[in-house]
């Protein structure tokens, strides 16, 4: 596990059109430059102060949005789990931070709720959910530099 | 306008799994028996009591999701607009019909927010945004039976 690879987690900054009625959203379409194929489109939803994780996928790459609430995520590519992990990547999107979050295969992915609301996630990815390629663990398996697994 | 091919709009119901810490809610895999390509996937949201339509597109399928709220979904295929018309679907989905609603070209499409808070809409759309596609009417264009345009 950790078959981290040379690609790293990328954070794309996507537009959001308001108007009266609504607004429109951007999402990911083939023509961007990190697309990587389609696979699956589902959503999670994380309530808040709870936390899902820790899964690594061998093969699929995600692309996380998040459309409504806020999700604080927590990437890191550790082995070794007796040690003190400080994360790759801390950040929280959402309101205040509209963007997609590709996640390459190979890494360590928690994630919380940070809003009051609901908290909704849509991953966009490149293969069809396949539990034989995903390892979990425990929220408490890991201990990252800064993370209360809550 | 109004092209309509011999394609049929169709709701598919979708799987949602509950968790203590929040849900998976399925969307669109490519395996799914109407996939039928991926170009685009971008949100819309609408407001409570508002409406956004019309809008028919000429080669686009849509596939849209609702993961928050409720939104009515109004869809036709007249060519005639000085007639009442009689919606070829008119159903609301989110919360108590969590499914996928696959339009494919040639339908006129408004849908209106029907829950109190947000309303969002997932479209899983088999080509990229293109205006040229696309055909806008305003809201009172089409007077159709049962729909009121506010």
């Amino acid at each position: 596990m950790g078959r981290v690879g040379s690609l790293k987690p990328i954070i794309t900054k996507l537009s959001k059109f308001e108007q009266d009625e609504g607004c429109v959203m951007h999402g990911i379409k083939v023509s961007d430059s990190n697309f990587n194929g389609f696979g699956e489109a589902y959503f999670s939803s994380v309530n808040y102060k709870k936390s899902k994780g820790w899964k690594l996928h061998e093969r699929m790459t995600l692309n996380l949005i998040v459309p409504f609430g806020k999700i604080r995520f927590i990437i890191h590519d550790a082995l070794d789990n007796s040690k003190i992990i400080t994360p790759v990547l801390d950040i929280t999107l959402g309101e205040n931070n509209y963007s997609r979050l590709t996640i390459p295969p190979g890494y360590w992915v928690a994630f919380k709720g940070a809003g009051l609301k609901e908290n909704i996630l849509l991953n966009v990815a490149d293969i069809e959910h396949d539990p034989d390629e995903a390892i979990n663990k425990p929220l408490n398996y890991f201990k990252v530099s800064g993370y209360e697994q809550s």
